[in-house]
């Protein structure tokens, strides 16, 4: 495996594959209920959060320290930053200060590519702008492959705002890497105009979508899209693009629904929808953890001392 | 014991001697300078505080650490819950991402009822609104002990603003349920109208009340109470319910002062009464540590690797 | 060594060398690859942070936990402190939790000789002010010993904003402790007018204080102060006092150029000297974690269990 985790373009079957094994090895000595390994201790992870995102930052926190990783948090908010030092400049200083790794959210698409320039440690992207969010892509499909076996030619539909989402990005370069096909359902003026460039079938119409749908992929709204400019209404998304009761039943018997969190319940996503014993929304949060396990395990582990 | 603290009602005295106990012998281990304990290594505690309260905050922090559990702070501000994420879905990803216990602070009373409904692992009540603060009435409940040899018959006088104290409200149920006689002393207007259902005693007159004390608790006022809805003003408010030479000088020779901290010096309590040798103050902090330590203990120990 | 590391006016020139000789000792243990060493086990650091200081903190976080101490971060705002509460107060706190040190950045000089008069623990001056960042001259002294050999007579050149800078005041008070002899340069405005009384030379001419020099320290501009009151404008700033690669060229070859960071490139430094191999800027951030080990070492270790 490379030394960073950028960009889910990055990773070939055999990477991805190799974390998703990694992970199902992490969850299994988990399940023995040995809690923390000592495989990184020694080693520091510095969560560089130029974004608030408390569930991310604590997701990362929680994998590094069962494995024995010291972590340290840098909130870019009243730091350096703020008084106007370089992102370059930061990276020399967590470099200096001998980060093992660093795990970055950024508002800037390419931020963490342009960390790795600079740092000899692992860097690992916790989210750029509107690009990638690659351990997010990465945990979705290991909740896929814990619940159907095997991504190869699985149909997932991934719904929403698909221009403003890391996650959708992602998980199209990922889900198509793995095998399986992507359609993308969302409002005309919610698709990047790139889309037609992506691995992936596009349609306009969730209802017809969902009942070839092994998995069925529900993103998060942002309500400050819910203008003139993007959709008319929060009301008129849910009643065209929300998954509901009567569009559950509309999928297969074994299909799955998942959110990447944090839900807008009611509007994206039913409450009885999010419960559901075919949701797998808490599983997702679970694996998050033991993806980061395995990502932090692959990038940083055996040359502990 | 139950599997989380969520308020003083629910600890039988059994359960309240237990704690105060498990304390004491913590103590005792600390007292030959060992300052960790292994036993809850590879467990997690999470802080979940959606008030500031950066003194609860690191007592819980330091206990969880002795006793070698690995610390997950989260502060609602800038979490997703400003992005509208409602306590259950906070609370299903805490429990998914592997949280032995939570510590939850919070404005609302009932916050940590509703949250034990959806975790698994133990939750413990930091403070959640006018409601409950119940390791605060422990600790002073163990201070006392230290102090005075045994709570049984002894006469509590709690001094000030009732109305807005959870600190007040767990120290009545706490103290009433180990045996001691309780007196509340505050303006009219600073009292709950349900006072006459409490286990305790109500009083207007502080020089009445010192001389029948064993222990004066004076609570911390909110200066924005000091309006003319509560009371006139801060000066006034000091002359009666102020605890100062004079007055100490009423109390039998060994009783105690108590306070919660943080103090407003010179307004409920003076200076040189927080500093005297009967004040208990800064015990008080230590045994927050020691009192946090052995609830984390009895709550999750037992079961580690 | 004392308790506390308050001021480099209290370092002997004992002091001083058994600090750098520490870090030292400690920078080749961890050249061998043994990032943490078990010495301050059980022991709890606190980082009590008046003011922002993401580099500072984290810093002193990452060289506690190398040292396999316990970390509290402490910030003041928000906490107990916003609600009134006293330097006192909170000393006595952190003091009853068992704080083994506490490391305060504060905006008032003299804040950490306050509190070192209230805990049993040690304090250790992050930055108090103008007054002090004893570290911050420590860090220097031992990157300028690394690279040149012995501090002995060697000249140093001190650039800039002397008034407003602590890492100023502690670098001439430590530097002459070492035998070094320190030149100031600055515009009038820009000094204190107690600058006779240091042991140090004073300029106004930096071209002719180049030539004779082996370390030339730019200091940090706040941009607050580019004003009437202190100096016409940034652009005349940086042409009179900048370090560009001109007058880089008019020092001796072997000369080092330092910046204790953040830097603002192109004012007070140029990019090219800034990145340059006779610029130490990011040796001083490692360098800075080392020293701070070697101090928490001093002041705590010895004593574990």
């Amino acid at each position: 495996m490379r030394r960073h985790l950028i960009s889910a373009a990055d990773l070939s079957r055999d990477d991805a594959t190799l974390i998703l094994d990694t992970a199902d090895e992490l969850a299994r000595v988990s399940d023995r209920s040995i809690k923390k390994l000592p495989t990184l201790r020694g080693r520091t992870v510095v969560n560089l959060f130029f974004e608030d995102s408390t569930r991310t930052r604590i997701s990362f926190e929680a994998a590094a320290k069962r494995l024995s990783a010291d972590v340290i948090n840098f909130s870019a908010k009243g730091s350096s930053v703020s008084k106007g030092e370089s992102l370059k400049d930061t990276a020399l200083t967590l470099q200096a200060m001998g980060a093992d790794a660093v795990v970055i959210r950024h508002s800037a698409s390419g931020a963490p590519h342009r960390l790795a320039n600079w740092v000899d440690g692992s860097v690992v992207n916790a989210g750029d702008g509107t690009h990638e969010h690659p351990t997010q892509a990465l945990l979705d499909a290991f909740t896929m492959r814990r619940r159907l076996g095997t991504l190869e030619d699985r149909r997932v539909t991934i719904v929403g705002d698909v221009l403003h989402s890391r996650v959708a990005r992602s998980n199209v370069l990922l889900l198509n890497t793995l095998g399986a096909q992507v359609t993308l359902v969302a409002p005309p003026t919610l698709l990047p105009v790139t889309v037609e460039s992506w691995p992936c079938e596009v349609s306009y119409d969730l209802d017809a979508a969902l009942p070839k749908s092994d998995v069925v992929m529900m993103l998060r709204v942002q309500s400050e899209r819910m203008n003139a400019a993007y959709f008319p209404s929060a009301r008129e998304y849910s009643r065209r693009y929300g998954l509901d009761r009567d569009r559950l039943a509309r999928m297969p018997e074994d299909a799955i629904v998942m959110h990447p969190g944090p839900m807008n319940r009611g509007m994206e996503i039913a409450a009885e929808v999010a419960d559901c014993a075919r949701s797998t929304i808490v599983e997702q949060v679970a694996n998050g953890v033991t993806i980061r396990m395995a990502v932090l395990y692959l990038l940083l582990g055996g040359e502990t001392q």
